[in-house]
């Protein structure tokens, strides 16, 4: 058995020796075509023309509610000489009635008059053989091809193909995919919300994102039960996935690490077509074949499956369905809400060389639709969830600029027309705007740019508002003298609400930490936010009072991104202090110790004001709802 | 009870009575929230805001596989002078282990060497604290927003709720949505496949079209049995209905004929909003409501009821489930593949006044992406079923001119983008071709514009291939004089095939019609082709050669589609003879009397010959498959 196999190949290659491997027989092909209950074959392939056995109408139909009669007698007839018909020469018809034998025209109800009695009714100009009538064939002609092979039947076709008298149609029988997760880490939905998990140990969610990935694309999937890392308990899931499988999918333990088997089980059972693909994420892809049937090997990580999915088993799929597949054209189908143009807002290295799925949102800013990059991490579910569309960076790409053009492929429907952005200030008030937004018609992107980011934002007309609570270190004044150095001129301003500012500490504070000063000490290391943000801007104004010079301080350029992410890092024991708002806090647990009080000031410019989005935004400050919510977040004092 | 309602509303009339009934409770609001296990979310929209439970990940993982340490004892490290570690100093960690306890960072094994034996490490260089570790919430903290009100659950959001602890959100009840066909001429699918159906029966291909249009609405779909056309029985089942729906369908019977009652029983029953919406089709449309739940009667041809369900369905049901929609946004979602600009192929004749539902194809042509409309009598489920995409004409468009741009919704996936449009002669032939060249990867667009007609598109470069069978009633010559009277240049040509032409007549031919001089008998009525078919030329010609005038023949104005229409007219007894090929006449097994043969052939300019589309259209003519299915046709002889 052959045992050498390409490595890290690009995505194109890896395409090129999937083709290759289907053309030269490695991966058999079953005769796939069934029988199908016309009615039930929507969504199905066919696997032949679709040819007409009945004519449609099959019979001679009235198209109208009148009088059928023959055309020969209405010949002469005029408004001031009208021709009269007694009760043998004409009859009633419905619309989609039969046309009498004796008769070949029909006239509308509303275009006759009665004479003496309604017995006898008036024709008032010549009316041609064959009007509003739908004559035998006239839609469909008996022969007529109705369907076209590799053409999926949609339901309007499905009513066509009964109508023509075809009871079933032969398609193409889905491709039957198995699923094994592997890995002692994981647990089944039900183990991991039923207990507190143990460190270590994560939750399945491959085996619902794939079922779920796949669904739409016309195939059934088995899912198996996760198994551990073991090459043998691997191998034998493969081989009785065998039995009914026409590609299995095997999940992690694709890289080269001490619990990464798939490589070494299709040497052993089959033959690898490459092993490593030149993309970001998703490199440590497998590929290969066990007796005819092609097994991908997706590595773990929740997004580099799904990209692995996108990227080779789409492929994959359309090609054993249809025998061909070329370029990236795949991706017009794989994302029938096709792509829009966007530029994008934010600067994004990629690697040059790899191929990269980019997740990004998408806004519109006056008549520019921009893109935002989310993280880029393979393990964050959250990016995955929250990215509407994927940019594909092709190997050439590598720094984008701010303002590079950008195809986005959109992966979900947005919530509405009025989407808004947000820059400025973290906040977990402004998160739970976002939660509730949507009921008055907008969406709200938020992206945390620090309160002096969002002033340069705002600026730059790079969001429809922002939000900010920078002190002035020498006056103790917050925000205007910041905004006027600016020079953001035409603002709508208006307090939102006040926030109190503190240390946040573990529970208890078992250090006996009290004031600023004690971020000196050694025992205690602290993480920053980024420069220009409200709170840092908070924390170095205490220690110039303090005269603490930053260096002195563990963890000052250890950033995070957010109150909220910062407090569970106190909670998790990685640090022991930070400044920042009571309701972080108080999500932990923590303690807090109060510091001050701060105006968290909106900022909109005033010719976005008439913007729905902005309009949702400010009805959604005023609702009871959202209210009631940030007062329970802890720390916040309305201001009016 | 107020028996006033208004009656030919413009849609967007009929959508602020929709909106006002709505916001006045004339649509109950059922509290329509359930919960709904996160692993089966997909799909649903959330009635409230998801908040994350548990932070991702939970503990600090690994994000690679290596060894765990104190980022402490690798300062001072360099490649010169590593740190060494002892086995109580490291521990290793595979990709998702947790960090121990002791440890703050991690090194990845490719950076590592071993020192005397493999129980000591060195470490190269120092490393920070926390590098390559997934902190506590680093990808999702407690309390983050991770999924918004009336948002859609996503595969991807499904995995974020779960791993984030969630075991079940809060999505909106799916509407439950009844439909209730009526009348007698309604046959049920079985019934009609199973016998063969008399005049005036039609199959009810109504409620598939319903059901599997509304399925990927997220509504559930509950179809009654047909009901006879009685106001008692429909009345009956709507009442039935109500118990368990919250809207209703009732299928035709919404006009003012003397079998529509839906409008009496609202009336009777409930209150009616509007009769009659000024759209093209749909226009015999009602909407009332009957305690508290919305009546939609929809108009009985397929494509009305179709248009029904977009126009007035579609926004119902976004109004009862987010309480607003504006304007046309809704289409947005309705047609997720989105809208392409196009640019008329043909003129288009609208009425002013009314909104039309345009059915077309597409095709693009160099780089014109041309619309093609096609039959747009509500009555026709072929031009429903072919429709790839739909133009929305507001009412105040009418005289569409050729090029006017024009865009379109996509409705369905077309098969490649290797697709080419034919315009020429209409031949059984080339229809076949349609059903074979998508196994060659290609879309054949079939445009029956007659012999001439193709030579002029050709020449307007409006096609990719054209094919005629033109003579010259001078010479008796084919094709080429009018190649060179066109000053066609450039052009690949090719004989397809030669084909049988004669005159068609019923089966046995009862009047004894032997030549073309039988036209003129009183008792014979032909139909003929549009001008510029070959055919109509080569009766023409025949009708010169023996010296008989047009005016001398029943049906020489009166027109069919094309040689299988025609042939269906005469098996249906509508005329007694008409010029035809012999595949029409065998297909009817009509009597078929030979006059001559003719070169069908295919011409294609030299610039598309590249075209993969081309490339497919000439390895299909040489395909057996397609060329067995030629000969099966009959009249048909190979030039080579």
């Amino acid at each position: 058995m052959v045992k050498t196999h390409k490595t890290h190949v690009p995505l194109g290659e890896a395409w090129e020796l999937m083709r290759g491997a289907y053309n030269e027989g490695l991966f058999s092909r079953a005769d796939r075509k069934v029988l199908r209950d016309t009615q039930d074959a929507s969504g199905s392939i066919l696997a032949a023309p679709v040819i007409a056995k009945n004519n449609i109408p099959h019979y001679h139909a009235s198209a109208v509610d009148g009088f059928a009669f023959k055309a020969a007698e209405s010949i002469g007839a005029t408004p001031g000489k009208p021709k009269s018909l007694g009760p043998s020469q004409y009859q009633w018809v419905n619309t989609g009635s039969p046309i009498p034998e004796l008769f070949n025209t029909v006239v509308m109800v509303e275009d006759i008059s009665y004479g003496e009695n309604t017995k006898t009714i008036l024709i008032h100009e010549p009316v041609h053989p064959w009007e509003h009538i739908r004559t035998i064939g006239e839609d469909t002609s008996k022969g007529n091809l109705l369907g076209r092979e590799r053409e999926m039947v949609t339901p309007e076709m499905a009513c066509l193909f009964l109508a023509a008298g075809i009871s079933s149609v032969e398609v193409l029988r889905p491709l039957q995919i198995t699923y094994i997760p592997t890995g002692e880490e994981l647990l089944s939905p039900q183990a991991w919300l039923s207990s507190i998990p143990s460190p270590g140990k994560v939750v399945n969610t491959n085996s619902l994102l794939v079922e779920k990935t796949l669904l739409p694309w016309g195939v059934s999937v088995h899912l198996s039960p996760s198994v551990n890392d073991s090459a043998q308990d691997i191998g034998k899931a493969i081989l009785k996935a065998l039995e009914n499988s026409d590609i299995i999918l095997v999940g992690a333990g694709t890289a080269k690490g001490k619990r990464d088997h798939t490589l070494e089980i299709l040497e052993n059972l089959g033959t690898v077509l490459f092993q490593g693909v030149r993309t970001k994420p998703g490199r440590p892809a497998i590929l290969g074949a066990i007796k005819g049937t092609p097994v991908l090997g997706l590595p773990g990580f929740p997004m580099s499956t799904l990209v692995t999915l996108w990227g080779l088993l789409y492929p994959l799929i359309t090609l054993m369905k249809t025998g061909f597949f070329e370029g990236t054209a795949f991706l017009e189908s794989l994302f029938p809400r096709g792509k829009k143009k966007t530029v994008l807002l934010t600067p994004y290295s990629s690697s040059r060389g790899v191929l990269e799925w980019l997740r990004v949102r998408t806004v519109s800013i006056d008549d520019t639709l921009y893109a935002l990059p989310l993280r880029s991490g393979s393990s964050s579910l959250r990016s995955m969830a929250e990215a509407e569309g994927i940019a594909v960076l092709p190997e050439e790409a590598y720094e984008l600029q701010k303002n590079d053009p950008l195809d986005v492929w959109i992966k979900k429907e947005s919530l509405g027309t009025a989407k808004i952005l947000y820059q400025g200030s973290n906040d977990p008030g402004i998160d739970l705007i976002q939660g509730r937004i949507p009921c008055y018609g907008a969406e709200l992107l938020v992206r945390s740019s620090g309160s002096l980011g969002g002033l340069a934002a705002l600026k730059r007309n790079e969001a429809h508002l922002g939000a900010t609570h920078l002190v002035d270190p020498e006056t103790g004044e917050y925000n205007t003298p910041f905004i006027e150095q600016l020079e953001l001129k035409n603002m709508f301003r208006t307090i939102l609400y006040w926030r109190s500012q503190g240390i946040i500490v573990a529970s208890g504070n078992p250090l006996g930490i009290k004031t600023i000063e004690d971020f000196s000490r050694e025992e205690i290391s602290i993480v920053n936010r980024q420069v220009g943000t409200g709170t840092r801007s908070l924390l170095d104004m205490l220690l110039k009072k303090h005269r603490i010079s930053p260096g002195e301080i563990r963890g000052y350029e250890y950033l995070c991104s957010g109150h909220v992410h910062g407090a569970a890092m106190i909670a998790g024991g990685e640090i022991q202090a930070m400044i920042g708002i009571k309701a972080a806090a108080d999500f932990f647990s923590l303690d807090f110790i109060p510091l001050c009080e701060e105006p968290f000031e909106i900022l909109i410019p005033q010719r976005h004001m008439s913007h729905p989005g902005i309009r949702a935004f400010l009805k959604t400050t005023e609702d009871p709802q959202w209210r009631s919510a940030v007062d329970r977040l802890g720390g916040y004092r309305w201001s009016s």
